[in-house]
């Protein structure tokens, strides 16, 4: 299942917000629609944010010929979401290939190679997961780390990927996620069609269901990790780590080492806030009354100390945690 | 705001499925329209439910005259929720009135003194939760544990309400609490109508709320609370609780000690799990795939080193909790 298709130099992804009930693909042709895409969330996920911020960018370079306007747009494009490391990363990365003038084709051909390394990556997740998970393992997840999120097998979904074509029996308990219910709407929609057992409980009922000893081990994608392991992943993944650590359920973080943010320390790390339209409206229907204000925070922060292993592509790392030479 | 209105004998309820976009009220006239309104949650919160079933049950002894029948009733009316104990103990309050006979009058009699008790409950628990709490608090509940669960007032927001007619400046921040979603929708809905500053968080944001120092208190009904200070309250409640411990945030719980379970052990105490429409629907538009299962338990359990102190009408109670001799 992927939510990005190129064909030659058409960009399609899927429109995740309509999910699961209606599958829609929407053309990227420009930074401004990649711009738009990400910050609308038809496509959320950290590696398929860069890969469609890349492509987007690169589709301009068509139209732009001053090297100052092209590398302007690429700092807007930045600005579509604050948090995802792999969107500033990606958008260097084609400012960089694309030399003295912005070049096409050589802003193309970086895109591809980020669209393939991805596809590496979260194959390579897979099997350096996959050991983690036993016959007959109830795993956790929270949001959508899934292929839905990134290229194509997912972060946190493809080490049970891989396990389940191995012949491992998994099961999978989905958190809804809300407020934008990618548990629900995209986690359950990609395993239930690739045959796994899904289980969906309400974010509340984690600590019970834990308590409960349903859950066997906790897996989640990231948005951004720092240097020591620091995990800024969507809201809601701070509750799950805390309760793992109490229940002594092992809690692993997957990612594509483009994920990783060896320069900043927590305190520089931008959270965003999201519109509170969306805690007051659930596919279009009102559920708050008037005069409420809401607070919106799309990411939280899962200290080190939770994680017991954090899964890259390069292998399995175990606390303390050390992913750079810092700045 | 009261949610229930007596009115000669007639017995109205506001339909708490509706709000806060409409307000309709319905009718209980028998110990099955009092069943139908607490199982299908026109009626929540367990004070509610216990003066809700002991008018049901009174109504019906007018077309009832065997006592063993009535007594089936009570029984029966009992099983409309497993978890609020309020539920058991009003049901066999008025079937002890009632003698040896089903009598309407002892019957009705003493839901009327449930009702006034609960009213009266509420207006202390308020009192004497108020000292608790700071001008310029800013408070966060989890669930609805106010005038709509109650009669009036409320239990955990009596509090708030009494603070803030003595002048204190209190902000709350509700929790939406999925996956009925009373915090958006009745919490908010009857604080913003007392002219309270009220905060909407998704449950996924009470990790991150807490770590930024946005919350000084906290504040929650429960279900039912075992003589140790084990308390059964809504979903999610447990989650808010160790967040609350871990960020040295007092956790307060407050009730009628007519939810005290003194006899009950936590393991003999059933968590009513209901059904997965809850969670593949809201408002009537699915969100889910279909294939997926779900797990949906109504209440969690939170322990009582959690706790800060325990609000009754009788007074504030400190850890270690030890409400009664026992069985």
């Amino acid at each position: 299942m992927r939510p990005i298709k190129v064909q030659g130099e058409e960009v399609l992804v899927l429109d995740q917000r309509l999910l699961p009930t209606r599958e829609k693909w929407v053309r990227i042709s420009s930074a401004e629609d990649a711009y738009t895409a990400i910050k609308t969330m038809i496509v959320r996920g950290a590696p398929l944010i860069g890969v469609v911020a890349a492509y987007g960018l690169a589709l301009s370079a068509k139209k732009v010929s001053d090297i100052e306007e092209y590398r302007k747009m690429g700092e807007w494009l930045k600005t579509a979401r604050p948090t995802a490391i792999n969107l500033m990363w990606a958008v260097d990365r084609v400012l960089r290939a694309t030399g003295s003038a912005p070049s096409f084709e050589r802003s193309w051909e970086e895109a591809n190679k980020i669209f393939s390394e991805e596809l590496e990556n979260a194959r390579k997740i897979g099997e350096n997961g996959e050991p983690l998970f036993e016959d007959g393992d109830v795993v956790l997840t929270h949001c959508n780390a899934g292929a839905l999120a990134t290229v194509d097998y997912g972060t946190a979904l493809a080490p049970l990927r891989v396990a389940k074509e191995k012949g491992k029996n998994i099961k999978v308990f989905a958190t809804e996620t809300r407020p934008v219910l990618q548990g629900a709407r995209l986690t359950a929609y990609e395993l239930v069609k690739d045959g796994f057992d899904v289980t969906l409980i309400a974010d509340t009922a984690v600590g019970l269901t834990m308590m409960k000893g349903y859950i066997k081990k906790v897996i989640v994608g990231a948005d951004r990790v720092l240097r020591d392991g620091t995990t800024i992943n969507k809201i809601g993944t701070f509750q799950v780590a805390t309760f793992a650590k109490r229940f002594n359920i092992p809690f692993y973080v997957a990612l594509p080492s483009s994920t990783l943010d060896l320069k900043s320390r927590v305190e520089e790390v931008v959270i965003e806030e999201r519109s509170p339209e969306e805690l007051f409206y659930i596919k279009g229907r009102r559920i708050a009354p008037r005069g409420v204000k809401a607070f919106n925070p799309a990411f939280d922060i899962t200290p080190p100390e939770l994680i017991t292993a954090i899964i890259t592509e390069k292998g399995v790392y175990y606390p303390p945690f050390n992913f750079g030479q810092g700045p």
